[in-house]
């Protein structure tokens, strides 16, 4: 028995050894990658003074404009807007009423002038007053078949191929990779698994309240807009404190709504590592930082070097952005 | 390589089939253990009509009376009356004012005539407005030292044995094991990973609000009293669904508080598998059901014949009770 476990072992110590010719072979060689390859290398290897056990290897990355894109607004709000239509037939006052008025006539400015308290609207209507199942195969449809208006391509297509190979990487290395994102829960979960490999389970997001019922006999979830608890900022220590429970070792992030899961990650915690994705290439992606209303990246670019946070630079780091 | 891929996956399988000779020992030969045997077994044959993939293979378990004893009363709310009396020092108006004048005194009807929101204040005392650091060691302390009153054992000692073997068994079969405790989710997280293998990110529970700060330049979570979140009754599936974010296959109870949670599981949806612990063994342990104040076991034992659901009857299926 002992020999054939030892052979498994050898076998499993091969395979990984193939698998890491080139990891990541969307990322250009430079300090980017090194520190990333450096840093896995450093916290796997039990002989490293900085060796982490597995169960503590927890990574985690946002979602918008850190896995995938988040221009010109967040995908999720383009959902909210497009169902929102949809529930129109239902709802004729939604025609005279702010911030639906806008919304159907497709009026930015005049749902932005709305406020949180008008996005919050039309995030209960869209997302609030319905059984789990029903709202996944809406976000479910949605993201089979709309496109982006710039790309024309899928949302799901607008992933980062680079972060794709990090995610896959770090697992190899016995990561546990977690999604930590102000996005909403139930919308993340619908494609996370298939498209990053991320199980329901290892998804963190903003969510509402929910009530379970029998309904004719049938066990439901109905979504409420109760108990709000936005995953954004300082809310992200907090749900990675609530639904994992322990401190990351690995946290990717893109703005400053990663800001405090960045320190929560890396500040007095050795070893760890910080990273943050910087939107440089306006020819293959969007170019923007301290000035953008969406994915605004200000106090944490300026934390950045002082906390030792490897900062990436889309345009010099990514051989490829979405894949091919 | 291929070569060596295919010993390895015989290795696994050899040592599977060694560790499978009797995977639940402690269990007697019977209708239950027959029952779990042949569910588990028919779920991970991929020649089944009842096959269901890894990612599902998803099985909850209460804590209190299912994994672990609640007699007297929840060992928690030892702990809590414990820690008033450790922080009672700082509070000298606690020995005049409800309820921590009778959790004091450990009068216990006091106590329970100061009703929900007396113990509802007993919780914010010794639960909330400490970091989280500081509240897993306090209870790290105490699990570490204190004893049960009757058997004078430590709390981690008086976990059940046969089901410890269970949540192995699961394991081994590619099962992903959850707690799923109205018990709070930071208690909890102390031992679980210890005691039962379950690490704190597959532990779902009450909990409380928290809120990050960077503190004197230290990240820091602080737990407050607001936000509750039950994780109990119609709870249940609420925690399952925002934190797992599908439906288990398998769930363990042993209370009418466990309840929705075998109905979320089982109802509408195969295959699948409850499992009730009855109570019935005072010799070994406690028998109590329908009249406890404690673990009331009413209803779902009613719905089990109906839904399917197996009852361990302690006394006839177990061995053993606690670990030897």
């Amino acid at each position: 028995m002992k020999t054939l476990l030892i052979i498994a072992c050898l076998a499993v110590t091969i395979a990984n050894a193939a698998a890491a010719d080139d990891p990541l072979p969307s990322w250009n060689d430079g300090p980017t990658k090194s520190a990333i390859l450096t840093f896995v290398q450093k916290v796997t290897d039990e002989g490293s003074p900085d060796f982490v056990p597995v169960a503590q290897r927890i990574a985690t990355f946002d979602n918008d404009g850190c896995l995938w894109a988040e221009q010109p607004m967040y995908f999720q709000l383009i959902f909210a807007l497009d169902r929102v239509k949809q529930l129109s037939a239902d709802h004729p006052e939604w025609k005279t009423t702010e911030p639906f008025k806008s919304a159907l006539a497709g009026d930015m400015q005049g749902l932005m002038a709305s406020g949180k308290e008008g996005l919050a609207k039309i995030g209960a209507a869209s997302h609030a007053n319905v059984s789990a199942e029903d709202f996944a195969d809406a976000a479910r449809g949605w993201l089979a078949t709309a496109t982006h208006p710039k790309t024309g391509k899928r949302y799901v297509e607008m992933v980062y191929q680079p972060m794709l190979e990090l995610l896959k990487y770090l697992r190899a290395n016995e990561f546990k990779t977690f999604i930590v994102s102000g996005g909403g829960v139930d919308f993340l979960r619908v494609f996370a698994e298939q498209t990053y490999g991320i199980p329901p389970e290892q998804v963190v997001g903003s969510r509402m309240g929910a009530e379970f019922e029998m309904r004719d006999g049938v066990p439901t979830i109905v979504k409420r807009p109760t108990d709000l608890f936005i995953d954004d900022k300082a809310g992200k220590p907090v749900g990675i404190y609530q639904q994992i429970g322990r401190r990351p070792i690995f946290a990717a992030g893109n703005s400053d709504g990663d800001l405090q899961m960045l320190q929560y990650t890396t500040v007095d915690h050795d070893p760890s590592f910080g990273l943050i994705v910087h939107h440089t290439d306006a020819d293959r992606e969007w170019a923007y930082d301290r000035e953008s209303h969406v994915g605004r990246l200000d106090k944490a670019l300026d934390e950045a070097p002082q906390r030792g946070w490897t900062v990436i630079d889309m345009k010099r780091d990514w051989k490829v952005v979405f894949p091919r």
